[in-house]
C-alpha cells in the first residue's frame, strides 16, 4: 500500500490518500478514521464558496483542533474541459496543491487526502499523487465507491456470475455510448449533468431503457432513485447515476 | 438500504448483508464492524474443509460468544457451472441456506451474512437476497471491492477523466476478451485461474500485454505483484486480477 519508507528523506512526513466511501460518515473504513484522527493536517478538495463535502463526511470523525488544509478548485463546470483555458487552470492548481502539501510533508507533518469514494478510481487525489509520489511517502486507504453506494441504495445487485460490467462517463458521444451498452450486460454511467438527455437517449437506442434505474445522492440521506423511465425532467446533478444492472447466471 | 420495516411481520429478525472489503480487517467500514458486533447471528460461505475467509477476515472484531451460521458449498470448481448438475447443486445450496437462515429471521434473531469484497459485486449473497427479499426486511452494507484492494496494492490509478472501464470475467471467449479490450481505456479481469493463458494472449493481441499488471492476493498479507509481461507461469489462483491502468485526462 506504500512505496518502501527507506527510499525516502528521514523526518518527512507520510501522505495519505484517504478514501472516504460513498458519503455516510459510517461507510469510511476502520483505517480511513484511524489515520484521518491520526494526521496532523486535514487536507479536502473543495469548490469556491462551498465546505467541501469531503471534508464535510468526516466530521464526526474530526477533532476541532485539527490544522485544515483546504484546496479549492478554481474552476469546476464554468469552462468546458477540453478548452485549454481549463487545462491551464487545473494543472496550475493541481501544481499549486502539491506544493502546499510537500511544504507540510518536508517539515515532517503528515497529511491525510480526503478523497470521495476510493482514491484511485477517478479521483481528484490521483492528479496531486503522480506529482509528490516520487519525493514523498504515500500511503493510500481504498474506499467503497460511489457506484456501490447507488447500487446498494436502489437495491440491485450490479453483476452476477460471468457478467460484463462497463463503468461509462455520460460525456461519451451518443454513438460511444451505443456501442458499449450493447457490448455489455451490466452497466454504471456516471457524469450525467447536462448530458442526461443524451445518455437515456442511447439507453434506449441499445434496449435498455427499461432496466435502468437512476439514482441520485445514493447513500446520502436524502437519495432519489427511480425507473429511468420515470423521470419526466433531464435534471441530472453531479452526484447522479444510471445504472443498468446484470442479469447473469443465478443458480 | 434497507425496505420499510412496515411491510414485514413484527418480531422478525433483520438480514444485514455485510461487505468486508479486500481482505484487510481493517477495510471494514465502521458500519459492517457494528453490525458484525450486533448480530447475534454471524452466516457466512465456505468451501468445504476450509474456515472461510470471510469468517477469517473479521476475527479481529467478533466475540468468542457468538452463533455462527457456516454455510458450505457443495461444488466450486470440480464440476463446470454451464453444466446442469453444477447448477441444480448450487441451486439446491442457496435453497437450503436461505431456509437456514429465514429459521433465525423467523425465531426474531438478525443475521450478519459476511460478503467478501462488496455483496451486491459479483456477490454470492445476491442468491440468498433474491430468495429472502420478499419475506425479510434486508439491509445491505457495501464494502471496499477487491478490484479497489487489488489497484490500491499496485498503487496503479485505474481510471481517469472520461476512461471507460471494463470488468472482465476470465471465463469469455478469447475473441469476447479481444473485442471488449480493443473498445475500452481501462480494464480489469476477473476469474483468472485456468483462463489465465487465454487472458495473456488476449492482451497481447489487443495491444494492452505492456500495461496490463498482475495482482495476486491484492491487500492480502501474502500480495503479488509484478508486470503481465515478467510473469512466466500461467498460474493463477481464484484470489487474483489482472489491471490495464487507463491513461485519461491528467491536466
Amino acid at each position: 500500500m506504500s512505496a518502501d519508507a527507506m527510499e525516502f528523506p528521514d523526518g518527512h512526513g507520510c501522505l495519505h490518500g484517504v478514501g472516504l466511501g460513498p458519503g455516510d460518515p459510517d461507510l469510511l473504513t476502520m483505517r480511513a478514521v484511524a489515520i484521518v484522527q491520526a494526521s496532523p493536517v486535514i487536507a479536502f478538495f473543495a469548490k469556491k464558496g462551498a465546505r467541501g463535502h469531503g471534508r464535510t463526511i468526516v466530521d464526526r470523525w474530526l477533532d476541532p483542533e485539527k490544522r485544515e488544509l483546504p484546496l479549492i478548485y478554481p474552476v469546476t463546470i464554468e469552462i468546458p474541459f477540453q478548452h485549454p483555458d481549463y487545462v491551464a487552470a487545473l494543472s496550475r492548481f493541481y501544481e499549486d496543491s502539491s506544493a502546499l502539501i510537500a511544504a507540510h510533508l518536508t517539515d515532517g507533518r503528515d497529511v491525510a487526502l480526503l478523497c470521495e469514494g476510493d482514491p484511485l478510481f477517478y479521483g481528484s487525489f490521483m492528479h496531486i499523487y503522480v506529482r509528490l509520489k516520487s519525493a514523498f511517502r504515500i500511503s493510500i486507504c481504498p474506499g467503497v465507491t460511489g457506484m456501490s453506494g447507488c447500487w446498494t441504495a436502489a437495491g440491485e445487485p450490479i453483476a452476477w456470475g460471468d457478467d460484463i460490467l462497463t463503468v461509462l462517463p455520460g460525456t461519451l458521444s451518443r454513438d460511444a455510448l451505443i456501442s458499449r451498452l450493447i457490448a455489455t450486460d451490466a452497466a454504471v454511467i456516471m457524469k450525467l449533468g447536462r448530458n442526461f438527455a443524451k445518455v437515456k437517449a442511447a439507453l434506449a437506442q441499445a434496449g435498455l431503457l427499461a432496466r435502468a434505474i437512476y439514482v441520485e445522492r445514493g447513500a446520502m440521506a436524502d437519495q432519489k432513485i427511480m425507473p429511468l423511465r420515470d423521470k419526466s425532467d433531464d435534471e441530472a446533478p453531479y452526484f447522479s447515476m444510471i445504472i443498468v444492472p446484470g442479469r447473469g447466471r443465478r443458480p
